[in-house]
């Protein structure tokens, strides 16, 4: 099995992917890793790596790549100039069937742009949609989408990715019927924008046709209820809730830690707080340590945050390494020749 | 000083803002409230009142209103038919001038509308916006408007949400040269929907003229970092990221507490971690605990939680007496006439 890897366009530079990726190699022996990127850079990463990982080299394969997608370069930057950058190679490593799948932590719009064009959607899919589970109450999770693959979306697009919510929570979690619902500012029917209303009145008239539960709408307040399992929004609102999320995790952190800090002494604190709220930073920052998904394309692609470390970028190719045994795209796909 | 208050529309019923508006006034020997709903049912909830409570009914006074707005209803059902609901009879008595700023936790949606109708906007102020005071890092916290008096917003509007925040800040906290931002997707000047990157323009155009500094997009997370004192978005995404807000802390807090319970004696962690959770709880629920401004108009409207106790309705009403003190509508009136 080979993961196709986009060495460029984290926040802190090639190491830490490099390094997530080594550890991802070394545990899975069927496992190997095409790296592109400049070469001269990823050899001397490569020289670096510490025992254990060093003897994943001879399973991380170097694809020498100079340009690079930079955070601030817009997507119709990429789409014109962007064809011999790190993340245009990469994905076209998947389409031409070199590697299953491909994880980059770059730039989301170039990401979401240049694999449009090198993969092609599924058919029946207009554009894609990214997710990532939001961990909820009574560890359950719950899959927001879109994150921001796109700024604003009329109601055929909610409800596709409705559908395609539903399908990854059926597909990745074994739920039978997912509970769908869609983002609103109230409950009530009356509420909301147009294409939220509109979208709802797509859900509710196909009912009977649909292999998940369509709930209606859901207050911003919900997502973390532990009672759906996919919510539905536009990209802005996603990508501003989702965002707006992880800020308010690490103050939230931040505050318990100093709470308990100035009522215990330094040594109890760091015995009994420091470990819980390390792991429950872990826990609540979803797209930091697992990734997020692009959804509806002919192929695998996973999202790592920016600024991941070593420890996210191996969880982001764990992700895609589910996918890829899931047969995640095929099972988007069956839903629309279905429909 | 007299402040009226809608004492229907809360979530726990009349009890709860009756005992919160009892507090108020025991507190504070210069205020009187008119309290509206329906006169029985008031005035049972009156005689329950325990001591020391019961001593501030001489300064409640109880203005009959037997109709009342439930949460379900619509704006447009409130215009038509809410015009002898405990809701519109309080904001009557501020537009008549007997009370100087009203209090309710009832269906936000008809307040606004109401509110509009009843008090009138302030010159050249097309709509209300709703906001709060977010807790941020350090201590410092960031106003968040529109909170959902609005479902969207043209370009125009926001930059009067950011005009309308700034005198908040100003007002209210004494912030000299409020730093002012509008929520995006992403940084760089190319991302975001249409309506955001022209009212970042029309602000970028003022700046010279602005008595606050317009620092661009924010995201997300950019809320909770404390350099921001006012953050600027649409009620639909105001809505959904503040009771997202809402929703992690309370999953966050059970978690937190979970967490710790689990390691340590029962005995020990009460000691320990609920006072410390409590507050926190307390502190990063501010719709809950503070209640949130109706900006704009031609008066001073505060809107409690619905769901709100005795506590928070309490604040509420501290809230809108320090926007009497500080005059808050003339002073963002004062920002319109000078520019």
């Amino acid at each position: 099995m080979r993961l196709a890897i986009d060495v460029m366009g984290g926040d802190q530079g090639p190491r830490a992917i490099i390094e997530g990726s080594a550890r991802a190699v070394i545990e899975r022996p069927d496992l190997a890793l095409t790296l592109f990127g400049p070469r001269q850079q990823i050899n001397a990463e490569l020289s670096r790596l510490p025992q254990p990982l060093a003897a994943a080299t001879s399973r991380l394969v170097v694809a020498d790549a100079s340009e690079s997608v930079s955070q601030s370069a817009t997507a119709a930057w990429a789409m014109r100039r962007g064809g011999a950058t790190s993340m245009a190679c990469m994905l076209r490593s998947l389409s031409s069937g070199e590697a299953v799948a491909g994880v980059s932590a770059g730039n989301t719009g170039a990401l979401v742009a240049l694999a449009r064009r090198e993969l092609g959607m599924l058919p029946g899919i207009s554009r894609p949609a990214i997710s990532t589970a939001i961990p909820a109450r009574g560890g359950r999770r719950c899959y927001l989408l879109d994150l921001g693959a796109n700024v604003d979306s009329p109601a055929s697009r909610l409800f596709d990715f409705a559908m395609m919510g539903a399908a990854m929570a059926q597909c990745m979690d074994r739920v039978k019927r997912p509970r769908v619902a869609l983002l609103n500012v109230g409950s009530e029917a009356t509420k909301g924008s147009a294409n939220v209303r509109e979208a709802d009145r797509l859900l509710r008239e196909s009912a009977a046709n649909l292999s998940f539960d369509y709930l209606g709408y859901a207050e911003g307040g919900d997502i973390f209820q532990g009672d759906l399992d996919v919510v539905v929004c536009d990209g802005f609102v996603g990508n501003v809730t989702l965002k707006a999320s992880e800020g308010l995790t690490r103050m939230l952190v931040e505050r318990v830690q100093m709470a308990f800090e100035s009522r215990l002494s330094g040594r109890l604190a760091s015995i009994l707080a420091r470990p819980a709220l390390k792991r429950l930073k872990r826990e609540l920052d979803p797209v930091r340590y697992n990734g997020a998904s692009l959804l509806g394309l002919q192929g695998i692609v996973v999202k790592s945050h920016g600024s991941t470390q070593a420890d996210g970028f191996y969880y982001a190719i764990q992700r895609a390494l589910q996918e890829v045994e899931h047969d995640l795209p095929v099972r988007i796909a069956a839903r629309w020749s279905r429909s």
